[in-house]
């Protein structure tokens, strides 16, 4: 899509520090990082959300992340994909090295309830 | 591995709510949800982080959790993998139905800083 910030870094009208790229998969370092090493993997199917792309642009983004993951020695990482952003699909790599560089993570649980579990399980097994 | 609770799930040691399973793959809710519909993707193979799990055991894993999307009718969610854990590789969908419920997500980003991110491209690239 013209409009799309993702295509175009992709076809090299916006530059990026490109780190792979294949028929399928692009990766470059975001230029806001969380941490050293913060870096986007993408695949070169223009869609909005998870949904939106095929089974085979998805197979190879995270062994690409993998191998972002071995290339900047991160030990402790996150993987990350929002999806309600309007743009290609987004997943990021982003290196974990302390309590206050990365990403924070709030994980608000809820009690756990196993009858609205089970009723909740019939109803989506019943749609995979 | 004996004493890996995902192993045991997977066995069916210990129950859980399955919503897939093929040769490399198993999905099952989590019984702590931040979200309606919170589920986890994970790789039969064992092993500790996304750096330990084989390409191919990895190529399944966003497919079955677009999968799940579809059968949650989530349209807001987040797919997040921490690396970290002593366990199998774990991949959480989880719906984002509000403000409250869901993954709360804090994003320090650092100032961009071209000429550090030009030299930390050039040392990560060159381990690509």
């Amino acid at each position: 899509m013209a409009a799309c910030i993702f295509c175009k870094i992709i076809k090299g009208e916006i530059p990026s520090f490109k780190l792979f790229e294949s028929d399928k998969t692009f990766a470059f370092l975001d230029i806001s990082p969380l941490s050293r090493g913060h870096a986007l993997v993408i695949p070169k199917f223009h869609g909005a959300k998870l949904a939106d792309i095929p089974d085979d642009q998805l197979s190879e983004i995270l062994p690409v992340a993998k191998k972002l993951v071995a290339a900047t020695g991160a030990t402790n990482y996150n993987i990350l994909q929002n999806n309600g952003r309007i743009a290609h699909q987004v997943v990021d790599h982003i290196p974990k090295p302390n309590e206050e560089q990365g990403l924070g993570i709030r994980w608000p649980q809820q009690p756990t309830d196993m009858d609205a579990l089970k009723a909740l399980y019939e109803e989506i097994k019943a749609k995979m």
